[in-house]
């Protein structure tokens, strides 16, 4: 803000600059009726205040937009809360968006941050989204941006992923080291990278063992919940009776699967053996436990701030940073729903 | 903006008019370049650009502000989903912000709401929050502000509500239909409101039932976490061995009692009942399945962005707005961690 308008305000309102200048960066000695009128008149002359004096200097807002699809996961909860411990041990602040999985409303979210002048974004992709003109926008501009998850691979942007094809073969491998022969897949939709990885994991590690891919026992989830989970577990059992291991894209399906065959009374893991993936919360704590692959989801959180801080600082600086991927490593959890003696 | 800047940027970068104000607006058929060129001169004339001309002309941003103590919490994200679905249908964007439980960063969160100055505000408080300054602020500005669940009982604005008290004694008391004489419970933290809410429901209930309040039977958590509902089921039933039902504050706490109580081969509800609250997901999936009060998350969302539409268009249209009180009802859902044959 210039002097001059500072001035303007004060003789205006027949105040000092100093305290204008105090009500404008909210000083508590100030009154609010003060602080009102100055900020009503700063308004007026198309003046936005700003509460925080070494943004005004530097031009940092100091916030940090971060968009997901869903906050009711599990996984994206926890990344959340990476994200968020480690900007505020660095002063920033998090701004949430939630896409709901429209690439509609991610749009407006994106135009949105870049109209708050965040200083840098955080993404996951909703399922309708890809290599898009908003991502596109971002980059255009040069903005701060990692994508986490689930991304989109052309983007020329620092990316924070795990390896989905070799978690998803680890998982299918364990099941079939466990003695299983005949094992379905539960896959996410068809756009998003992390579910085409994880089928393609699923594939890789049946040709290694030389078991026949079959495209029967492939079945695509569209919103990747619990009541898909339990309604496939009914579906494959009608269909293949001799099934005797299920690979779900995510803890929530698996629960769902479990939860279906307990109330059926299917015996896992004697009769069938399921791996869920991600290693949610409530994993652990029904019967039986579910196997899963551990996905280190605040630790992504962490990583992803980290990222997007060196690109911050070095954008301040004005020197040059070159995007790179971050990946994250990830392990089976063997639980009770897949250990059994081979038969 | 003035149309006098608009000529200024437009002079100055030797374009027209139109295409400055289409740059502004963000219009696909100007170029980046462009875009750039201008966005750059107007930060230069201290000019905020913003996309949306409706807002322009009535200075509203439509955006909303969020903020809430902890994602993580199953109950929360399904508020959240209400608030967003709700914000959506009606052309607002909603902005979360995560409080960690703590006051500091709740402070600096709505300060960043008020500088980013949003439309509203909702807000349910941090475990440290009460009737505090911040809350204070958004009230003398008259910004549009609803609070709900964890709410500041003093606070002159509208509130989403349960009725802690009346929910709590119903579940104590279905506990004592179903044959329970000695009864603990685990309680959230001292400050909350609906912790102490929930405490005095429990001990109503007792009352009613000439069941004699003991305090040792009253466990205290910190952070109302599953680990603290598996440590404080081992201390209870090592101080109490002929305790015969749990009050937990929380679903989450709750399955920790379940978990501890299943590793140890306790017996629910055969020798201990437990009932949770807020019908979180997970307490349909465990094993055995948990008795709970149905806390109407997604309901709350709804409700608490009408509210705060309601206040944004009498603020809007300068039509005074009284703040009212809405309190959803909730009911017990009887599931098998509470079921027995009396003794």
């Amino acid at each position: 803000m210039k002097e001059a308008t500072l001035k303007e305000i004060a003789e205006k309102l027949g105040i000092s600059i100093t305290t204008v200048s105090k009500a404008l960066k909210n000083y508590p000695d100030v009154s609010l009726k003060t602080k009102d009128a100055v900020i009503s008149l700063a308004k007026k002359l198309n003046y936005s205040p700003n509460s925080f004096a070494v943004n005004l200097r530097t031009k940092e807002s100091k916030t940090i937009g971060l968009i997901i699809p869903e906050i009711v996961h599990h996984f994206f909860s926890n990344v959340i809360n990476g994200i968020v411990d480690e900007a505020e041990k660095n002063g920033y602040l998090v701004i949430i968006l939630q896409s709901n999985e429209t690439l509609a409303l991610e749009k407006k979210q994106v135009e949105l941050l870049i109209n708050k002048r965040v200083d840098g974004i955080i993404m996951s992709l909703s399922n309708e989204s890809n290599n898009d003109d908003h991502i596109k926008e971002i980059i255009n501009r040069k903005i701060p941006f990692v994508m986490f998850d689930k991304i989109a691979k052309l983007s020329k942007c620092s990316k924070v992923i795990i390896n989905d094809q070799k978690a998803a073969f680890n998982a299918v491998q364990h099941l079939i080291d466990n003695g299983c022969k005949k094992i379905a897949h539960i896959r996410g939709p068809l756009n998003p990278q992390n579910s085409i990885d994880r089928f393609i994991g699923y594939k890789k590690a049946l040709e290694k063992n030389n078991i026949p891919f079959d495209a029967k026992l492939v079945y695509t989830c569209e919103h990747v919940t619990f009541e898909e989970g339990r309604a496939f577990a009914e579906q494959i059992i009608k269909e293949h009776s001799d099934i005797d291991g299920i690979f779900a894209i995510t803890d929530l399906v698996a629960v769902g699967v479990l939860s279906y065959f307990n109330d059926a009374g299917i015996k896992i893991p004697e009769q069938v053996s399921v791996i869920g993936f991600s290693n949610w919360f409530m994993s652990q704590v029904i019967t039986p436990k579910l196997s899963t692959v551990d996905q280190p989801s605040h630790a992504m959180g962490v990583e992803s701030f980290n990222l997007l801080l060196e690109e911050m600082n070095c954008h301040r600086e004005g020197i040059p940073f070159t995007p790179r991927t971050v990946e994250l490593d990830t392990h089976v959890i063997i639980r009770e729903s897949s250990i059994r003696v081979n038969s």
